[in-house]
């Protein structure tokens, strides 16, 4: 992704990328049931890396599995590389969390870029108060052993339904969280910024009064020829 | 609905409008699992101006769908009256939106008293922002052409379980919205503003110390007379 | 318990109370899918008092069954004793109201330690206001009487899928509310207190840029040394 | 109950008896989502004994507590009275069983009228093949101690969302589980067995090519008259 | 549709149908959560004829509204064409039914094709036992007035997630129902049956051991030749 | 494992396999919302080979995914070691197909020993017929390519909520499926080998009329003093 796309993609809402995406036909791409632990003036950007939780087996995950420092949870926080949002396949379960806010920390420290879960964390009121955005189904304070055990890395998941591969880009803001794959990211971050200029004019031509029809989308000629000019204005 | 009617449900709460549906048998009258997206200081209040989604076939529904003015969503939007609530019937599925800001916004200028859908807006955090209330299950950014298809408009319909007829009067407050069926709002509204007054008298008596027995209904014979003395002291 | 215990629970997070508990062999203790109604500055503690509800039956719950000064919504209010915190079996059906800011005043005023409902209340934003605790799972406007019966209190019952035996202590924090059995919640209280001091020493290391490795859990000798030297400087 | 009532309840079928409770304003007494384990010529027929489960606290649930003769779980099955029917309160949650083949064939030999739970059994392919009704959820081979801890029996509970109170008359056919309220069970008996005549009438009159219209319900004069042949002729 | 079309979809399994109809960017055409009430040797194919429930306002749906020969659930199954397939939107709830035994029957009676609800029917072993398929999510015995009104027919729908149209071809075999939107019934029946032909000789030459790759797709060439011969050696 | 423990596995039921293993402090060892779909004479016991689905993409699963031999799906069933089981993981989804009758008839060529997912299979009336064990929560026509991508095979996995390891022991009967960690699985064969023969004591003398009370566990002496005279008799 070129650095360009990133200052894009921070400015652009995921309601516009996933109409992009979905003019690409790509329909799955919003993950479901995840919201911010807190409203952010500029969205989450960053490539994906994964990590995936399957279901505990009592016997395998004491208190102790901690002490082992390549334990995939822990090891997953130190790896996770700088500017990467951490995405977590919690198969959809938020009733046992999928970190706390000493590891959501860690990553914030390590200069990750976020964090996203389809189940909960715990300590999240902490979490909401970190700089680091954070996404959640809902919070969950039971520690991640009581029902998720940590397996492994950086491979394809699920997270909320949609398809993760590392490295696929992930855009949060202020509802949730779009991921778009890593090839067509450049080309999704160009189109959804021109999106937002247009939506912007369209915008204050609604709050000027103006019908939605012929002018979203710009089926008349007059709203073509505005919003050129309204780009000149406002130089955009 | 008198015009005294709108005054009255602006100011009572939707918990004390069930309690008086539910003395008529009317049960099902509380839009299940929909929450306002930003508490305001007087009620929602309007008849109701439906519209129906049904699950989207994905031929039908190319990008290129909007470009007809008489796409039920958007021409919903403009024929909604000045005054109305639009209800709008997504199958309480929030895997796509409903509508966006910019409809939302239009909805706005022209008029409308609020926006309900048992399924979810895109761009929330901006239309939690705009002046006019909407109700919503949770945000939801994927156009609604992902999953949704708008069939027609100003039917009867169901949202969140319950069934909404054309010009139902529909009152939203700060945990969410009831709808009462037209031919009774008046009588209802004159019963919850009745019921509200009784309801203060009690929050006074219950900060003061006193037991909810007796007092809450009041059974005991000195609440009611109590209650008489409260209504003069405070012009209600 | 002892009042110490008390006074350590009011500072101590649910989760690090869910890993002591988990340590113990207790996995099944946050009430799930629940959340406070407020953000407060100390924890809801105090033992449960309990009440069920039954789904209604509709020729047994007119609205006439509150004047029953018996009716055992009304009495459990009115039983509960000073200091304890109401925990409603609500089936986990927010469909229809716990209770309402009345019954929630009440309790307050008779110094109740909080309420939790594994379903909803109504008048909910006032709720949210009052100086109690609440936890619930959604608003809810419909009185309770439209599918909850009142049934018996204090007496053992499920909330969120968790057991609360009446006497068990219930902790409420930011993001959930743990329960606690009461023949531990002492020793449960020393070591979550314990636990605190270290989670803050090891958030401090964190934020100075120390890696979790070896850090949390203690694996290096270093890091206990480092934490002994912190308690002596911080006094904990 | 009758014993008339007995036998005609256990030859009508639970649709007919959810209209009868329909007409007295009892909507919700068909136990959701609950089906038989095998299909039978006559319906099971008997009062309500309740059992009433809440989630297991793991230390007070190892496979020791079997060994107390008065754990609640057993010490139902052997106090059920003769020709009831056992309706278990299992929260909804067949994840772990409510009971295995061993209980339901003592309570088989003690005359129990049949077996509800709300959860599932485990060895049900077994009980299907025994002499007594049995209806759940889903199977469910793991042991109740896993998640369901039996508290008490013979009060009154909610099982699939009805209210069930001790000694209320207990139906149940090939598609499921009607709930009577126990005064009214003689008439509603005597109402169902009427209309399941005129059902009977009815289903002829389709078979011979009648419309429905004016047939079901009877709003053609001539209706009721062939009616009343078709019972002379019928004997009934 | 041609009735060769017809012909064709009899026998070709719904599985093979939404892969056609996938490869035509068709994903959402499998009704879910949908089964028969019983095996039949051939599939149930015909034009959907539709009918439409909102939840239902228990003031409007007294027992005595299906003395209105006009009430819609009884009116469309007077007017539901000959083979044609009855599809009821009930907003996938079937906590009341879609419909009971007499009413199927009288359908059955007009030589309707089959009926499908994503709700439930009532008298459901009756109806497993008519000529006539049916499918259904679970039985359910409440009449429908408890839980669904009856509003229109002939009209686009939902149903088990899936659009349906009036007139589109359903198609039902032993494990569920499809849907075709009318305008490619046709080629769908021919691409189906063509596709049938070749699942056949593939399903036999794995019977005799061969491996599934290169075989099924036939990405080696002898695949092709080997199926050519298999065509004409079996008349296909 | 022993082949006598394949043998003693295959003949005992799931829900004595789960007590042995929540002896063990397992506890989540039964596959959740699966069900066999045909009764055999035997269990199906062999070990785990798992497959991993994630969410499909749509740019990633053309119907020409196929072609490629090595596509995890086609692969997994041509690797699946003689005698061991199938097991996927299709997060709980079953909206679209994990498999068909082709693939299954090649494994059950191929010497598998059956076939479990937590999704659906198509062809399912088919698969039932088959000479090979199969579990799935609900049958689904769709092609996996619809919403499941096939992606990596032989690695740790959930399927219903439980962990499964390649090599862990699966047992499936009449009602379900569970999971036995390789290392124990000898120790839980003859464990459950022992139950059984207790059980099946048990069950003769419950026929007789004894009450479960001091038998059922064997508390009382007689019991078992009982049990090693019928255990002589019975040869067992």
């Amino acid at each position: 992704m070129k650095s360009e796309s990133r200052e894009k993609l921070a400015k652009v809402s995921c309601a516009t990328l996933t109409t992009a995406l979905f003019k690409r036909g790509l329909r799955n791409v919003f993950i479901q049931n995840v919201q911010p632990l807190s409203q952010r003036e500029e969205n989450m950007v960053g490539p994906a890396f994964t990590l995936r939780y399957i279901p505990a087996r009592e016997d395998l995950n004491p208190i102790t599995v901690f002490q082992n420092p390549e334990h995939p949870q822990r090891a997953a926080i130190e790896k996770c590389p700088e500017g990467h949002v951490m995405v977590i396949d919690s198969r959809q379960d938020p009733r046992a969390a999928s970190a706390g806010d000493i590891l959501v920390r860690r990553l914030m420290k390590r200069g990750g870029a976020g964090i996203v879960t389809d189940g909960g964390f715990r300590d999240s009121p902490t979490i909401a108060g970190l700089d680091i955005p954070a996404y959640q189904q809902r919070p969950s304070s039971p520690t991640n052993l009581t029902l998720h055990q940590a397996m492994d890395f950086d491979i394809p998941i699920g997270c909320g339904g949609v398809p993760v591969f590392p490295g696929d880009i992930v855009v949060g803001d202020g509802e949730g969280v779009v991921v778009i794959p890593a090839d067509i990211a450049d080309e999704i971050a160009d189109e959804a910024h021109e999106m937002t200029a247009f939506e912007d004019f369209v915008t204050e031509k609604v709050m000027e009064g103006r019908s939605i029809i012929g002018l979203y989308p710009p089926t008349q000629k007059e709203t073509l020829a505005d919003f050129a000019e309204w780009r000149k204005k406002n130089g955009r």
